[in-house]
């Protein structure tokens, strides 16, 4: 995959890099699944020593030289991609003066703290100030990262390689009146339930860990031998490389479903990383391309097939097998579980209907704070009101209001509207997919992935990040970033279904 | 502790180099522990990219001048130790030309599968040219460290710290004729048995980790706080850093004193590590100072403690209530099983009599080796005849003879002598703190080690790598390393006892 001379020269540093990358994982893996309390002092210190290590070589002027020198020869794809990640990579670091990064590093630190205490006092003064601060300096990197249009333009570009604020306007201008509309009918329709009872039935813990190993068996996760299930409070995969992936799911003993798409999301995440061509290996380009992308591919899994009445079917002996509560519940019953559509205050626990308006506010809201537009202390009553306007509903606390998110306590501005990117480019996938494979209703049906692990590795997976988020669309479905087909997928499913 | 201007800078670079040491840690750990299969090549070309960077960092040129500026002027203790400890390291790593470290890596790795092979197949002549290779280059090894008297003091300085051949001929010549007085008497008396009944015993693997987390506790093992207890097939204790210390141990479901000594021993390598100064935090020297004095403390929970009378006695009610099969057999009963003597053919397997005299077969062949005085063709038979000269028994098998340890595979010459210098300095630390607390057995029968633990904290474990073994052992107990009190405790246990 990789031939020329001055490309191998790049690949050898970029391996080192590669090397830390691989370690960092690991180390964060461990903090949130096994490490003692008490080491996370020695952690912390020995994370940000190897960041700024990694910094360091990342800007080691050889390395570009080389890059600058590789890049007027005759280069192939893999190779063009490599050039075109590190250089990304060099370029924003380069752009960043240290003293802002520093400061950034410094205020999202105690902001953190602020913003965890705030939440858990309801006190969204607290964290005010913090907040003012971040966006302050957000868009100081905005004007450092430099952009054509818009300074938010830079700061989405950070999560999704190549988005702009024109991009998201234009999903958004279809998705918000477009998925309102459904939502009231929905809710008029009432067929699928806002609740359902089994929302507050119990689980027994390591039955439902058995019944989540089981189905990602059925899905082709290779456990054991280049994968990994655990526990965290929050689900997350981490990757090590193609052949060491992991993924946590949550067990709080109730509400199954909360458990069982946390791990199929995950999954989806992990099997783009998985499936990546064994030639990238240890390289740059041994990484799923975006968020936006990876996004699409969790949500794929979770809502595309997870989600689907063909798979409820299939799946539902291993279900009542495995908990035993379920074996008074039909299929029918169940998928109406899985599907229960109401407006919620809480994004993390939206429905597949509802959750883009999240995003919506989010959005509209980081606009403006990047325009200037609005004033911190009215961001909770803007908050409130937009929540009105989208969702019918009233936040009666910050916390489930404002404060509810960690990102902007983190500085991630920019980084919400990947999750819609997600949730339209899913659905893009799942329409050329039943063009290509007729028979996949079937195939789910059957329980049968052979073919859609290898349809997602042949036009998603395999390349890595050898194409920008973008190209890689248009080589392998022939289109841009498109609402169209989430708007029928959801028409289809919630009000012809 | 570090209050020199030079010696801050000195930190700071230690600090990076200290933090993939952290990183590298970490990753060994997982290896065994949790590590998919399959990652294994990612994780070895992540590993040695690291090590590659490591000693980079170490050969600095910089920080060999920071370290002759410092080193000129009025350093504290832990300053003049931090200034040993980098210049030793820079010293070995300067002295060994890239080229033979390069060799010596690939012949060990590749020796490390041969001999895995050789032992499955019990074929000798399979090992036989790597190990001609590894001791070839270990003698250059030797060659380019320099040494005064003897190569093989090269050698044993790698692995503890100012050691030497003469230091070690002296232990022995005490040991060798000591030992085997014992053991002819012990074999003759039989108070103690050669086996015992409960070796075939089988014992429920939960209930088994239940109670060496009952026992770790009341050793005052920080169980999630800052220390963890994993299970891997050979028992081992990683630091990641003061605050992150992580032991293992085995279940194979049959004779549990292996498990649970498993775990003492290693609890007692941990509790080194737990123990040093936390100023010392993240520096070179929050570190166990030498392989011998770690060793020495490992032995003296397992045996000084562990297979002590009144430690047997006070811990009874706890075995019992752990494992219900033991309820038949008395507090004695368990002292004999986990006392038995036997002359036996694998060294991991020895009882404390017999121990040092495995050790003993090995370091005469590795002297032998490095003068250059035995053809690898001749070794085993050597390797028999003194097992039958020092134990009295003849291996039927390579696999059982001088093909059973790793140790060489892997380039360790001149490490095996370490095992003895544990052994000896744990009966010189139980002398000398039965002086200074009277009441030992008392506190012990009691399950009372905060003032054991105060007591090694003190005289060994706070000060990290800060003074030089055999200065470590002046300082806190006036004198050197001695067989004396190690035979005393031999002929007291299994002749008075």
């Amino acid at each position: 995959m990789f031939s020329n001379k001055k490309i191998k020269e790049v690949l050898k540093k970029a391996r080192t890099i590669w090397s830390l990358d691989h370690a960092s994982s690991l180390m964060g893996w461990d903090l949130e699944v096994n490490m003692p309390k008490e080491g996370v002092s020695e952690r912390g210190i020995a994370a940000s020593e190897i960041a700024v290590l990694r910094q360091k070589l990342l800007l080691d002027g050889e390395l570009s030289k080389l890059l600058d020198e590789a890049s007027k020869e005759n280069l192939n794809d893999y190779e063009k991609g490599l050039v075109r990640v590190l250089r990304r990579e060099i370029r924003i670091a380069r752009a960043l003066p240290p003293d802002l990064v520093q400061e950034l590093t410094r205020i999202t630190q105690e902001a953190r703290i602020a913003w965890r205490e705030a939440k858990y006092k309801d006190d969204y003064e607290r964290f005010e100030p913090y907040l003012e601060k971040i966006v302050e300096l957000e868009k100081k990197v905005a004007e450092y990262l430099g952009y054509e249009k818009h300074p938010y333009d830079a700061l989405l570009d950070l999560y999704e390689e190549g988005l702009t604020t024109d991009d998201v306007e234009k999903i958004f201008s279809v998705l918000e009146s477009g998925v309102r509309k459904v939502l009231s009918r929905v809710l008029e329709e009432s067929r699928f339930p806002r609740e359902h009872e089994l929302e507050n039935v119990r689980y027994d813990v390591e039955s439902m860990k058995r019944l989540n190993m089981r189905i990602l068996e059925i899905f082709g996760y290779p456990l054991g031998a280049r994968a990994r299930l655990d526990i965290s409070s929050h689900p997350f995969t981490t990757h090590m490389g193609i052949r060491d992936v992991r993924i946590t799911t949550r067990y709080e003993g109730f509400d199954f479903k909360r458990s069982l798409f946390g791990a199929i999301h995950e999954f989806g995440h992990a099997l783009y990383e998985l499936q990546i061509d064994e030639g990238l290996m240890a390289t740059p380009l041994a990484n799923g391309v975006s968020l936006g992308i990876h996004e699409s591919q969790s949500r794929f899994w979770e809502n595309m097939i997870g989600r689907s009445k063909p798979f409820v079917n299939g799946i539902y002996k291993t279900l009542v097998e495995n908990l035993s509560f379920l074996k008074e519940r039909s299929p029918d019953d169940l998928y109406l579980y899985f599907n229960s559509v109401k407006p919620s205050l809480i994004r993390t626990e939206a429905d597949e209907v509802t959750y883009n308006l999240h995003i919506l506010v989010r959005f509209r809201l980081e606009l403006r704070m990047i325009e200037g537009d609005v004033k911190m202390g009215e961001l909770p009553a803007v908050w409130d009101d937009l929540m009105d306007e989208l969702l019918g509903i009233r936040p009666k606390s910050y916390r489930d209001g404002v404060l509810q998110d960690i990102h902007w306590s983190m500085g991630s501005i920019g980084y919400f509207p990947t999750y819609t990117i997600g949730n339209v480019v899913s659905a893009q996938i799942r329409h050329h997919m039943l063009k290509d494979m007729p028979d996949l209703h079937d195939k789910v049906n059957k329980l049968d992935f052979n073919e859609v692990r290898r349809y997602l590795r042949e036009k998603i997976h395999k390349w890595g990040s050898t194409y920008a988020p973008k190209e890689l669309l248009m080589r392998s479905f022939g289109e841009e970033i498109n609402p169209g087909p989430f708007m029928r997928y959801l028409e289809e499913k919630y009000l012809k279904g």
